[in-house]
């Protein structure tokens, strides 16, 4: 049995990150990684990898073996199939048998497969966490002129986006586009960026099927209402689920869509043994229900808990509740979002008001580089806590977000905004004058303010 | 007497957000800005009137007229010479009255002149936020060939690196580059990059006198220790003053550096009167005392508390003390900063901690536009608040040194930043793995983190 101190399963962002903060806190302790297959990639990196770096996939992989050997970590290849948590062993695919005595699972998550007709035939592709399965997918598309892109969430847009702009005709099948992160308007705007890159956009549209021709090779999809497209391949972007089947069949106690138990300090119910990121439970920080976000940055402020929280507890997940934060690029135009939608917010019937605010986002606009930036704040009606930012505009809004993110967090509302300190620059932001996260709160604070 | 109900006095980024927030609260009330000359500008964009827009120094200027109309304000060009606030009345410069119910100051500030022979002579300038000025000044620069800038603060080193990108000799005298900003080691990588620009930078030198010809036009500058540098022009980046001769004579309470004394909402020691941006007193966010700090979005954020409590208290100026807080470009490198540097913490006796970590702006790194990104965290020894921060990078950095600044303002400590919620994207930031704030927090943060 090969014995460890600190054992993590799992070399995606958050196992990673474990380690290295384990290396930092622990010198002394020895911290192994387990994780299946010998390459490792950025996972967010994927999409580009059908365009930007269509010509060298290999720029997406990450030299892991190197890295944990830099940060000290030993790094092992292979598959956990059983966890024994009395005995703090766990066994691998072909019988070794590894023993710990902390426990970090970081089993990530996998694509989930959606109910119609032929998903495993040939020339149908997910979208999984797998270095050998994308560059073997990253090569059988190219030989592909008409791709369908079943999904419209982050992925689904994403790839679409490249496909196209490495000269693939595109179907993109699903609802309005990021439909979870944005308001219609915004979305509305995302689709006419879209368009400019010879995407067709099947809007509000399910795919009922795929087709495939007489050697079972996907050659169509059926969409609702009988309508098929002719394609050579079918990209599912369909969303994905906790890898939880081992934490389940171990014994640890679950929570909804899969994910495993963890308190404040990301432990499980079993001593000594935590869980991070995709595979651990993510509670919505206004509604405190458990939700279905995964995000690598998420993943890894988890890691950093549990690798603080080891031995003693030393530090609290200090956000009470998961914010969804993210950000993408299309054709140029650079979308971001964190929080609560207003129309997400409607559903939870939560009394919202908002505003939506254009600005240039240089001072004097005629300054080179000027990218139009809208920002649109969600408060909350009777208190002005502001509960949810999109952000639209050049690369600044990929920072920009994260703003509002530590807003979102601190629970500040727009009167804390009317006169937040921020820097300005002519070639680098709007003026101070109109600064667009001030200008919104000012739009909703005015209800409130008399004389 | 021309009667109004709100009067600003001064046209700048402070007067006019209160004009304008004036009118957005209050939609009845008339609003008159009385400002001189008929042109405005942005003041920031001043620098780049010598380089960037040298071809259309226009571009700087704000049709201010156009703008007053349009929010419903009107805008009067006079200068104020006399404030009786018995009879709230106050006198023009031709013997015009005008009479308010509410005063907003918003005089700004005028260049400090240093006292050294010659500064009057011709072919010396100031920087004056005066569009007349600056446009008579940007044709007599565009005859010159090699010009000294004096002064090493944020408008001195925009201007001498502008002056080089538009073909100009440049001798830049002063201290470190931005020394009030940036610790030692990111003052020295700036200067790498100014070199690259050609500007000749005599470091820690002092201008003695300003050298003239037999017609008494500047011709060279004598620096301490004798040596001449012969010049065609000579231009003095030597700090601002509040310009508050007139608030002064009409017997306003004053406080130390000229400024105006003012509490949480603006107002002076007289009724129905306030003051806001660089002729208003600041206060230092972390020692509470007087600070020379002006900055049009610090200026902005205070018109807003100004004019949201003209009539009734409706909004505490909530952050408790002004940060310093701006960013800057250097030759295609973003600079920025925000709260105190660790060796004015130092002269201020606080016990800090700091950590820089260097990264990758996008990831994986080979994507395009990657850009190097430094960021320094200055931290209390004992509590782990962060009190100041410093960025290097691409032109995100200018949204990214808002975040700390939000930070900074919130108090958060080190431990809230090991699990900041970010959004993190390959194109637009540095992987979730390697998030500099956060791992620059983690690297103090390590210190208290035991087991």
């Amino acid at each position: 049995m090969k014995r460890t101190d600190i054992l993590i399963v799992g070399g995606g962002p958050a196992g990673m990150v474990a380690a290295a903060t384990s290396r930092q806190y622990y010198s002394d302790k020895k911290v192994t990684v387990v994780k299946k297959g010998e390459k490792s990639l950025v996972p967010c990196g994927i999409p580009y990898v059908f365009g930007t770096m269509l010509d060298s996939p290999e720029d997406d992989m990450i030299p892991c073996g190197a890295r944990a050997q830099k940060m000290g970590v030993e790094l092992i290849h292979d598959e956990i199939t059983a966890i024994d948590f009395g005995s703090k062993t766990l066994r691998g695919s072909v019988g070794e048998e590894y023993g710990y005595e902390k426990l970090i699972l970081a089993t990530g998550s996998i694509p989930r497969k959606p109910a119609i007709d032929n998903v495993d035939a040939e020339g149908v592709f997910f979208v999984p966490k797998d270095p050998e399965y994308i560059l073997t997918m990253h090569e059988k598309v190219q030989a592909m002129g008409t791709i369908a892109v079943i999904g419209t969430g982050f992925i689904g847009v994403e790839i679409a986006g490249e496909l196209a702009h490495s000269g693939k005709q595109v179907h993109l099948v699903g609802s309005r586009l990021l439909k979870h992160a944005f308001d219609p308007e915004l979305s509305d705007y995302m689709e006419e960026k879209m368009l400019h890159e010879s995407v067709r956009f099947h809007k509000n549209r399910r795919t009922m099927k795929i087709l495939v021709d007489e050697r079972g090779k996907a050659s169509g999809i059926e969409l609702d209402g009988g309508e098929t497209l002719a394609v050579d391949g079918v990209i599912l972007a369909t969303g994905y689920r906790p890898n939880t089947e081992l934490a389940r069949r171990s014994g640890l106690s679950m929570r909804q869509y899969d994910t495993i138990y963890v308190d404040e300090y990301m432990r499980t119910t079993q001593p000594d043994v935590f869980a991070i990121g995709d595979c651990a439970e993510k509670r919505h920080f206004l509604t405190k229900r458990t939700v279905p976000i995964m995000l690598a940055s998420t993943a890894t402020a988890e890691a950093r808990v549990a690798a603080a929280n080891l031995y003693k507890i030393n530090l609290v997940k200090n956000f009470s509740g998961t914010i969804d934060i993210f950000s993408t690029v299309i054709a140029d135009t650079c979308f971001a979002s964190a929080g609560i939608t207003e129309e997400d917010a409607t559903k939870q019937s939560i009394n919202t008001v908002s505003s939506t605010v254009i600005v240039d986002g240089k001072h004097p606009a005629k300054l080179p580089n000027n990218h139009r930036q809208a920002v649109r704040l969600v408060a909350m009606a009777t208190s002005g806590i502001v509960i949810g930012a999109q952000v639209i505009g050049g690369i600044d809004v990929g920072e920009m977000i994260n703003i509002l993110g530590v807003i979102i967090e601190k629970r500040m509302t727009v009167f804390d905004l009317l006169n937040l300190q921020v820097a300005t620059h002519p070639l680098l932001t709007s003026g101070p004058t109109s600064y667009p996260i001030v200008q919104a709160a000012q739009n909703i604070a005015v209800r409130h303010i008399g004389r």
